[in-house]
């Protein structure tokens, strides 16, 4: 298992939507004027959209993004969803506690450009006493403030599996229950392409 | 799926190893003098170790490697698998066809410092027309020559799906017979941790 980087989530200024484009209100600010927060609102996306461009440094010699890069962004996308349930650097710094990425299932499902916009929609799908199990589906979207169209295809998915760990003891630690509520607050049920494992492939002929 | 990035393999330059270190003889230069050459040895360790050294913008603030490099090193090792069975740069020029990941299953099983020396064993789990199964397991060495101890665990592993693509027709075509019967004369069995899937975490309780 592997600490958490932790790094810093940096979000872009939003643009008004254009007509046309797919866009949500926030979730995470006030109510814009007019508009209704309803519990079913909050149900559909209760996380916010970790948004980022596909850099130089990330295409590889095809002009396209390169396998790592793609997981280097879910990585982001996972230290956004920490900061919104409480997992922050304040409380790491506060408790010693971190969480760490011990398994991943990744699929690879079409090319990415450089200066591709990306837009990160994470789940949770279950959290216990010391575990969080979440997804991240990736989307190239058009304009920086741009919401995945509903029926757009996911460009990558990720299904991860976290330990809460104290990183002083040296051993996963159960999360404070306040932690632990909100991670439950926010489980949705499971993607159908979630739980899989990688086909065999037949040893000949 | 995406491209494969391709990039070129650097492998350092060999030291001799220490006394008491693990050190298995290069399995793809001629014998050397006195040294036997079995089927079994060849079978043991089919493909040489891919070695990489943890760069320092690998690295996290929390002084480990962060988990899209752990994936960027097992792509190196990818990449030095196409070169050993027939799937290098002249290939993909001259064909237009090269492999593509689609599917990623990664454990993180120890964290990994600045400086530290990885040595990536790969196994071909199977390859049928245009499909091929494999692994990568990293270990920390502490000198560059070194093999893994026997009994070493690694600090990562990694089980891939890889699709052959030709490029310029956008689908997924059968390898070149003796590329397939390179990858097929490579393959062993699959070691106990393939096939998984990530567990489920309850929703709630």
């Amino acid at each position: 298992m592997r600490r958490r980087g932790g790094r810093p989530h940096h979000r872009g200024p939003r643009r008004r939507a254009r007509p046309g484009r797919h866009r949500r209100p926030a979730r995470h600010g006030p109510p814009e004027r007019g508009q209704e927060v309803t519990a079913s609102t909050h149900r559909a996306q209760p996380l916010p959209l970790a948004r980022h461009r596909v850099r130089p440094e990330w295409i590889d010699y095809n002009g396209h993004m390169s396998e790592a890069f793609y997981v280097l962004v879910f990585g982001y996308a996972t230290d956004a969803m920490m900061i919104e349930t409480g997992l922050h650097a304040g409380y790491r710094e506060s408790t010693g506690c971190s969480l760490y990425t011990v398994e991943a299932h990744v699929r690879y499902l079409n090319d990415v450009s450089e200066g591709a916009r990306l837009a990160v929609r994470t789940r949770l799908l279950g959290a216990d006493a010391k575990r969080a199990r979440f997804t991240h589906e990736m989307y190239v979207v058009e304009d920086e403030g741009d919401e995945p169209a509903p029926d757009a295809a996911p460009v990558a998915t990720t299904e991860l599996l976290a330990l809460h760990v104290d990183q002083n003891a040296g051993r996963a630690v159960p999360f404070p229950a306040e932690i632990r509520e909100r991670l439950e607050a926010l489980t949705e049920p499971a993607p159908e392409w979630a739980g899989r494992s990688i086909a065999e492939v037949p040893r000949s002929g």
